[in-house]
């Protein structure tokens, strides 16, 4: 499963190439909290990096560069992935211009959809392709990561096509639980989840600000 | 900040409307496990519905229905959200297009972006209107959720400007950490920090297949 501290471990190389990218070259921990929105205490970034091997100096902190090094190997960004994307409608779409946009690690090698109207559409060079031959353009192209962005009926036996053909992590946006298990890792983005969760807090918020009037 | 039992909520609820939706009338908390890919143990389930006040009886388990009312309710399903949506790409349009789609409760009623050539189109019957004029459009329209869908470095300064208009909830999708704080609860969606889990747990996976090897 993921460790819980890759996500920490992800922020803090992000916030580390924004300082690196703005002239600095040594950070303390707690101005990488401070960079960080103060969302995440410095005593658990020092704790984290101590993990790596890395230890700051009393007053200077961090060298940024070698620690960005560091994080991006820990985090497999020094390899290149090559990535399925299912499903190019809006969301797939917009999932494929922001992968291409921000990390030239990721590159997208197969594009999939069922539709007539989309099949043999041009994105950046690469055709779209027609569902049904999922498993030989992911094995050609040597996918080893899927995006699934198709509506929720159609998200499981997609999984399972394209664990069947090698791809070992996929990050899936249908609303539906996925039954593919390790060795293949799920990812999954509940956007409709994510909106239930603001309005849980805004209820509760009204229900308590109600009982104080 | 938010319950850590409220992702738990939110997929019983889905879980238990598609077995409603499948015909089924009562389930057990072993049945709603195996519904929700065994993610989530039956005892977990039963003391977060214990602790909603739901119990269920013995062999036969929960009455569907009225428990799908009630977590919907505690959910904040039960009301009208009114939706602000910042930045109309890809990325924009794929968020529009999956709210409508999936809930009658959530109306987008704002769209935003700073690009002349996307301001005035129209979109379901509402118009894209200038990021200049978010104010505005936000407080007319009573927004109380905003998405934020525009390029990192405009992330920031719109968050606090739909904070300042009446937002009080804010679902990000920009790589950028936002600096506003409670009472408005922000979510970050991190696409790409999501894809750089997976490729950490890949590379991780090939380090100890190799030490194995």
């Amino acid at each position: 499963m993921i460790d819980p501290a890759t996500p920490r471990l992800y922020a803090y190389h992000r916030a580390l190439r924004e300082a690196a990218a703005s002239g600095v070259h040594t950070i303390t921990s707690e101005r990488l909290a401070a960079r960080l929105g103060d969302a995440i205490s410095s005593t658990q970034i020092r704790k984290d990096l101590a993990a790596l091997g890395a230890l700051g100096r009393r007053g200077q902190g961090y060298a940024i560069n070698p620690l960005v090094e560091q994080l991006a190997w820990v985090l497999g960004l020094g390899h290149e992935w090559s990535i399925a994307i299912a499903g190019f409608g809006y969301l797939g779409h917009a999932l494929a211009t922001f992968i291409a946009s921000r990390e030239s690690r990721f590159r997208i090698t197969a594009i999939f959809d069922r539709s007539p109207g989309v099949i043999g559409q041009d994105w950046n060079g690469l055709r779209v392709a027609d569902i049904t031959t999922l498993e030989e353009h992911v094995q050609s192209a040597g996918c080893n990561i899927g995006v699934i962005a198709v509506p929720a009926d159609a998200a499981e036996a997609i999984a399972q096509r394209m664990a069947s053909a090698g791809i070992r992590a996929i990050l899936n946006f249908a609303p539906a639980t996925l039954r593919v298990r390790e060795p293949v890792l799920v990812r999954n983005i509940d956007l409709a989840g994510e909106l239930s969760m603001l309005t849980h807090w805004l209820t509760a918020a009204d229900a308590q600000a109600q009982e104080r009037a």
